[in-house]
């Protein structure tokens, strides 16, 4: 028989290869490359060519290869589940961020001991460096295999949209497949109902660990049994892995929970319930700190203030359709001014009233209100909205999911001829109000209209995805594409932010919204007489002030620039006679209302001083004889250094400029460049 | 038979009169004497008198007096329209501020017609001068003769305690009695059940007039049927009619509802539902005023600012009591976190949440959120906190009675020993924050203990009263008490002003609380290491900003200080080749955070004049071409007077420095008197 061979582009270049040729040969020089890309699908390294096929090598480094190397890590710790515990029953088990996760249906849930004797066991699978080999099956045939797995079952059953996104990496419609590890001897040890793809084998996957153990309900429906999902974590080598861990680890101590405890920001009580903040003295002069600087820039920039109620009845959101398609989100109608005479029968139907999921809709009453003019455009509503987000009890964490949050929230209404000067200027103040943050590392996200799925012409879709597009290349930011990504009613760009350890936020966001206006029938007066639709901007800028909140703190690890610190001045007499001199300098300050704080607890110097250091205080203030002699001050900044002996008035100065400024001190170099 | 004499006190000396004598005879020189108080009792003229008898006149135009005419007056519309109707069924007809109504069941409400009718009816009544005699009568007696009229026979029935205060004008439990009026032939021609006192005669019913008709619950109970009712009013003279019809007229112009609307402040719309404000940009650039101040005022005063959520867990009310003794006021719970299986059967009940009545609660928890030493006291928590009361649809009235409101509020957490210091530092912060909005005519209401229904003990009692008491007359201001006022955990002050129409609001209240530290385990770590229980001070200066707003508004009528004004310049070029010049002006100002408008409209320069002076502006400022040469701009004021060619820089600063001195600016003579 003839040798045969097939065109195929390999990485690019076009080039002739023998028809039974796969990646393992064409890659076998490189031992990084662990899949390919085929006609732009992931698929096993193995994988029979076609004439014509577009072949990209998928090396383990690469996000491809991350992902697939931690999706052959979940079946390795399926497999060693299942070795350890026959009578485990398996649900799911994708890729997540950083790790992947696998839920196992098993009759006692897993220990601290267990998750050891998993991992070492998946030691020995990954040592014995096992192949990962695909079978394709018959719908048949995969319920005849998986048999004793109901959970499987159930996902072979369901249907493309059924299948969330999570279990999509498991099952899909269009083929079903099987992967069987196979030992040196070529046995079939272990397999798993899967789409793939996978590894060449275990070996390579080189960095891993379990995480921890949780329990979830099936499908993530709470409705479904329980299941017990292991966490796993896996990257393509040690020191990726060590590094991973040291983030976490940074990660944890800025955790925002864990300081605002610490920090006694604020709390979480009981009486009053999951996900509604409680905020102490000190987070609460860093939210109106946050505010106060948000109105001063709001006003600036020409925003009108409103305020609207925080429930309302139903009617509203019938007419905006959050009830139709936002319903599940919203709390529970409270119903009212029903009335019922002595016998019970209802004289008077009453209404349903619920808490506001968005504010927009009062916004557009307020609009509408009375007669508009186009001189009156752009007509930028401005509003600390607080809404009402029905979270799951177990699904609020913190301050970054919570169930009443305070939207930063306005509402513009424009002209079309407006919108693109607008959503520039817009733009423009998100960044420069986040770089007063601290925030620095941006890039944006431009999400567009999914085809499928919009309101509004063709040609308003095109311009507003044009502007926004050509307003963010403007910019200078990096601009990444989310095509699809639009809410039906207006296309929309958010700006994503970098922490100091490198973490993105999606942080403001700006969306055009050419739907509401319709359905509330707003209009004004153009300068012809005729009657127009206004083009609507959604557009916060915190996101939620809570949220914000949460991530300047974790950005700062608590030690905030000086116009947030929660306390600006700690005083510490060095002994007690020089008390009334500091206190004399400290209300001074406060009545120029800098937040401070003297230390009169019975401890000992040193302690005070220890205990100011860690409540990670900017300014802490010392006072010893030296000073009252010289009418001075002694300034001490967080990481200990010094500087003494500053005169009063220019000691008062300087912290009221550097509190102006909103400039960061963390040392005496800090403090003397802004004072120089 | 001998001539009799008794002893008795009259008008507080003592005399010997003839047994037989009653105040007809005691006062027969003095007709404007229309009844007596009898040991303390409000009387008729009549009333038999006894030895040792406290006999003190009361005068038509005296409160008592006035009191007894309208009673009287009502009396005579129930006659008029039972003259007119012979069918109308007789409800009460109870004294109000400023006049009288009755409630009737009619076939059909009244018209206008009617009301001038029956208005005319009552003239004639008061001219035949009937007398008005007291019979007292049995139960059985009183039914009989109250047959065919249901209500009256329903309040006969009645028990003390069920009867209203408006009802127990008519009945009491001690005595019944029936009230006839008699004509000058001596016959009896109209009775009514009624406790008295009355007139002698109707001729002493000298000013009155029916004002309007209004349906109402009978005994206001909406499970009651509903009763037409006559709201009228009566004084002891023409004069005095005249200028309650003047004020009602000033107040009319001055109805913060309607201001709202002209001034486009603020809007209760459909959509949303009653009581349920919403603040255009003008309105809550108020608001935001107000609020402002109040935060700088609260920040140098030392307190803390909280942020807490306006739902809870029923628990924390639990707790507190309110559930027990305010759940009327209380909106309906939502239950939340219920989880249900696939058969609908119930696997985690849910919990119940309300809407937060009051803020008071949630700083308990602030407080005990970790152990506080004495150092920390007095703690004083303060937050614009929104609490929701489930006023009844009907009931709510603009913004002085509305569905959700913002308190001012503040717990202050303190020893027994700072009790007096902090009283009395609370009393002038509050006045001094009033004076500081304009409000300048205060007196006080003390609250004492009600003896039947209090917490604490005596002596705690004592010394919070006397304290108040004290910080009271300290004050130097008029010292009214409300005995047995204050609530049973603890007494209250509560300050009172008078607005320039003479009208009296309650606005602050400093109420001490001995009983919520208790239910809530409140303590502190005293001096000596022993754990104390501190004392609570509940303190709100506005009481509600939405209140305080719509009381200001009616206090200035809309023309508001410069500080508060909603739009503090409104800009009006002379001709259009002025207005770049003016712009760049105005936009200097609004980067001073100035409220500024420029009118582009195309109205003429005199209807734009007109305009600015209807919208209550306190600066309109006009450029021509003299002022541009002059590079100056030319004021004009509220009442229309001039002041031409200011440089800018002054103009600016004078601007700027009035705003910052919250003055008042209605005249060139007022901006004058605050520049020179």
């Amino acid at each position: 028989m003839a040798e045969q061979t097939i065109s195929i582009k390999l990485d690019g270049e076009a080039k002739e290869v023998d028809a039974h040729q796969t990646g393992v040969e064409l890659f076998s020089q490189d031992k990084d490359i662990i899949a390919v890309r085929l006609n732009g699908e992931p698929r096993d390294l193995y994988t029979p060519l076609h004439d014509g096929d577009d072949v990209e090598s998928i090396r383990l480094e690469s996000p491809d290869g991350v992902a697939i190397m931690r999706h052959s890590a979940t079946h390795v710790m399926a497999q060693a589940v299942q070795e350890i515990r026959p009578d485990a029953k398996l649900g799911i088990g994708p890729v997540i961020e950083n790790g992947f996760y696998y839920d196992f249906d098993v009759d006692t849930p897993f220990t601290p001991d267990d998750l050891k004797q998993i991992e070492q066991h998946m030691r020995r699978i990954v040592k014995q460096s096992q192949s990962f080999r695909r079978r394709v099956v018959t719908e048949a045939e995969a319920r005849e295999e998986e048999r004793d797995q109901p959970y499987k079952l159930e996902l072979i059953g369901k249907k493309e949209a059924e299948i969330d996104d999570e279990a999509a990496t498991e099952v899909s419609t269009g083929e079903l497949s099987m992967y069987d590890n196979i030992d040196r001897d070529g046995k079939v040890v272990w397999t798993d109902l899967c789409k793939g793809p996978h590894l060449p084998n275990t070996r390579y996957i080189k960095a891993f660990a379990i995480e921890r153990s949780a329990a979830a309900y099936w499908l993530g429906d709470e409705h479904n049994p329980t299941m017990q999902r292991l966490y796993g974590t896996a990257w393509p080598n040690k020191d990726e892995l060590k590094a991973y861990r040291t983030r976490m680890e940074e990660a944890a101590k800025r955790d925002h929970r864990k300081l605002g405890q610490e920090m006694d920001l604020f709390s979480f009580p009981d009486e009053i319930g999951p996900g509604l903040p409680v905020f102490h003295p000190k987070g609460a002069a860093i939210i109106n700190a946050m505010e106060d600087y948000s109105r001063e820039m709001h006003r600036k920039a020409h925003y009108s203030f409103v305020q609207t109620p925080h429930i309302t009845k139903a009617a509203l959101y019938q007419t905006s359709g959050h009830l139709s398609w936002y319903k599940d989100s919203m709390f529970p109608p409270m119903h009212l001014d029903e009335t019922k005479d002595e016998q019970g029968n209802t004289t008077r139907p009453g209404v349903d009233y619920y808490m506001k999921p968005m504010n927009c809709p009062m916004h557009n009453l307020i609009f509408q209100s009375r007669q508009r003019s186009y001189r009156e455009l752009p007509l930028r509503l401005f509003e600390f909205g607080m809404v009402y987000r029905y979270e799951k009890s177990g699904e609020v964490h913190g301050l970054t999911r919570v169930r009443a949050l305070t939207q930063d929230d306005s509402h513009i209404y424009c002209t079309r001829g407006q919108m693109k000067d607008e959503l520039k200027s817009i733009l423009n103040f998100i960044l420069k109000v986040l770089k007063d943050f601290g925030l620095n590392d941006f890039y944006l996200e431009l999400s567009t209209k999914d085809p499928k799925k919009f309101v509004g012409s063709d040609e308003i879709w095109q311009e507003a995805t044009s502007t926004l597009e050509e307003v963010g290349k403007e910019s200078g930011l990096e601009l990444v594409s989310d095509p699809g990504g639009a809410a039906f009613y207006g296309p929309k760009i958010s700006v994503q932010a970098r922490d100091a350890i490198g973490r993105t936020w999606q942080i403001s966001t700006i969306q055009l919204d050419f739907n509401e206006p319709k359905l509330f029938g707003l209009e004004y007066v153009a300068a012809d007489g005729s009657h127009q639709q206004p083009v609507m901007i959604h557009r916060a800028l915190f996101g939620s002030i809570e949220r914000f909140f949460a991530i300047l703190l974790e950005h700062y690890a608590g030690a905030f620039p000086v116009w947030l610190a929660p306390v600006q001045v700690t005083g510490i007499p060095v002994a007690d006679e020089f008390t009334p001199y500091l206190k004399s300098f400290v209300e001074d300050l406060e009545d120029h209302l800098v937040r401070c704080e003297i230390d009169y607890s019975d401890d000992r110097f040193g302690k005070k001083i220890r205990n100011a250091s860690k409540s990670k205080v900017p300014f802490t203030l010392i006072v010893g004889g030296d000073d009252v002699a010289k009418q001075a001050v002694s300034f001490r900044f967080r990481d200990g250094s010094q500087l003494n002996g500053v005169p009063q008035d220019q000691a008062k100065a300087w912290i009221l400029d550097i509190i102006a400024r909103r400039a960061q001190v963390n040392s005496a170099d800090d403090f003397a460049a802004l004072t120089k």
